[in-house]
């Protein structure tokens, strides 16, 4: 790895795993270890990628570890209400900051996705196995880098519209499903200082995370949602300004 | 009708009707004249709803025509080409000053589209009989009142992505197809004083312009379209500006 | 009134008119019965305007008051924080399911912005008594309706960028300040199936809110935020779908 | 220089050079020269910095030359007449198919600029020496990486809104003037499979072009604009489609 190396983390509650045969049939490591085994695929050493469980005192996402954490994705589902508010402030904060957030799937109800996206992230659904196929709607897109256009997922839980969220600052790519629903499934938003990407596809009971185009999305992602140091905030200007604030400081950055 | 009604009008190319049993059996009067009377429908009382064809002189696009026109509604597929550079310019800088326009169909590659758009507003398509099927985005939007999410048109064209398009400043309506594409099918953009909707079902060999909710969705189009004369720019400054020329003008409009 | 007026409730938290002499002189009867009469003056007929401030029981924001309001304005600054969050969550609430919210000032600040931004919201900020002029950057937009380009308020308070909101939807105004400084001082957003503007120009010691152009943008800012009841949503559906759910249901809305 | 070096074309009409000593003082070896020499203070190996201007046969943008461009920067204002509309047509086309455009300062009214965006381009100006304010209103946009907020060009030509251009895909720059005057300073678009980025510094009595931000802007712009190999259109698929023809054809690339 090298000295200025992308610091990921890949953050999973791991529940349906640990429950659930079927889905650790599919995930026996656990679906963060697949998703980080993509990004190293894809990274390679321009990355160090971690992962992160809701079980790890303060599931963990400690304050050292988002310091230290370039870009962090998000997997959840059924515990999204056991993730702690304190937890949900600091993760917020940070990617206000500057540290990228990828979101992935059912991640759509979690407390920090919709706490960035102000509005509910409801959505239809259908959890049968569906076809999904997915269509590059911004090829310039960095996120678009070697996606096939289109290419199918063959089994796939449904997610349909209408999703309750802001309209995407960039909207890379719509799914349709076999059902005939339509869905905006990868989505990007600038807040703050940083980004975050929303993906849909991947679910629990389908081997979604080991499918090569779905992967190299997902480090894509990643890649466009990291910030360097020199683009982060650390703090805001909290005192009122004069007249001329800015006048002799050529260099400096709010 | 009122003093201040919307003034319409609806132009056709009206070739396929001429040339072609099949069309001219689903619509005995022109395209045109489907749509007029959609217009009619919807708007009533607040809008004279006229119908303009390629073969009148000047395409019944004159100077008076337009001066005296609020929104503009277009449909053309076989002879683009045929439609005069000098009265494109002249449409293109209506839209600019103010003037609605309605984009319909394969109204996608007409000149004064892509000259609007500045890409080559290709896509994919299929003429077959897939089932088409509308989904809402932005529930929020005026196009999209009163609209069933989501509707289907038994019969139509596919239109796939990708949509050689400008993002949408919003967008309103995705559908998907029988063969599993899907289409960014309800399209808006502000252009200098003007705006522009984009709308793609209506296929001159189905009867889709006789359906209730796409008859509905092209009022709400035009009525979003339309602005008032006090929103319209008749000339443009062209002379440079000395400092606080702005200063004690209350009340005047640039 | 006509029945189908336009409910607006004014909103304010009437802190500064209360404690301060200086306030008070400008806005004898508080800040909101400026703001009201600004809106009867605009509106007229089509609306019925009332007013309710932090010290009523709820904020005056009951359920029921809530229920029969179709846009509501916020003016707040001191005493953000002495907001229930239990009236937030409900006109969070009612904004996602198509209630307008036009956001005043130093409202940028306030709960429900930062609730339905997702961001801080902050800003850089200046108390003295710089001029502001306004400037139009969607001339076709319907809040920039009669507004003249540019106009100037004498004495405001400055707003400066960088202004941490999300990237407006659609971004009307941006003003100067004497000290050089710019702000996007007219911005909208969509969300879920509301409508939400922000507009900066008003500050509790300035008679902000007498000027006619200000009046007129809040007007035209209340009317683009109004959606029709045809346009609301209720309930949203809770239940897995099956194939084929909305085949056959013609003119239902999800 | 490596082998995937970035290859840009730095355009320019090079006619007040010739013409104005005033010009000719500030600028000796032309406008490109300036721009050139601060890409390549900025890019170093990362890229292979030439230099086309209007006098050369076909303003010196052959098919060859724009066949081995990534990206080209464009400076012009004399003379946007003379530049020929087939070489208009070949840039347009090759930005639309993934090649990167910077437009400087008065190539905002130049026909390749009008083309790509669809509107007239037009602003408000004022050529005195005002002093321009350039302030950052998306600091996490790569365009504004380690760039001063904000940062002062001493002496300016005013560009003033209302600017007739397309609402940014992302605006990352609003300028303030001493007369008070606001622009929309640095603007982001995406087409087809290109990226185009409009910024409005630079003026030819001014050295705008040897200051360190500036420089670094545009470097910026240039790396943004930067499209791959692998995410450029050298086609696009001429002829209807049947169903399925999507299936099986894993890893392909429309």
């Amino acid at each position: 790895m090298t000295e200025t190396a992308l610091r990921v983390i890949v953050w999973n509650e791991n529940v349906h795993e640990r429950q659930n045969e079927e889905v650790r049939a599919v995930y026996p490591n656990g679906i963060h270890e697949a998703i980080a085994a993509g990004l190293r695929e894809h990274l390679g050493e321009q990355a160090v990628v971690r992962t992160a469980t809701l079980d790890q005192p303060e599931h963990g996402l400690t304050d050292d570890v988002l310091e230290s954490t370039d870009v962090l994705t998000w997997w959840g589902h059924l515990a999204h209400d056991q993730v702690s508010d304190v937890v949900v402030d600091r993760v917020h904060r940070r990617v206000l900051n500057g540290m990228g957030l990828v979101v992935l799937h059912s991640g759509h109800e979690s407390k920090i996705f919709r706490r960035l996206m102000g509005t509910t992230c409801a959505l239809l659904w259908r959890e049968a196995d569906d076809r999904e196929v997915v269509w590059t709607v911004n090829p310039a897109h960095p996120i678009a880098a070697g996606v096939p256009h289109p290419f199918i997922i063959p089994r796939q839980e449904m997610y349909g519209e209408f999703f309750d969220i802001p309209q995407p600052d960039e909207l890379v790519f719509i799914s349709s499903f076999t059902g005939g629903e339509v869905f905006r499934s990868g989505c990007c938003y600038t807040r703050g200082w940083g980004r975050v990407f929303y993906f849909s596809p991947g679910h629990e009971t389908f081997p979604v995370y080991y499918q090569p185009e779905v992967r190299r999305i997902i480090a894509n992602g990643v890649r466009w949602a990291y910030r360097t140091n020199a683009q982060r905030s650390q703090t805001y200007r909290p005192t009122p300004l004069s007249i001329g604030w800015y006048e002799g400081k050529a260099g400096e950055q709010v």
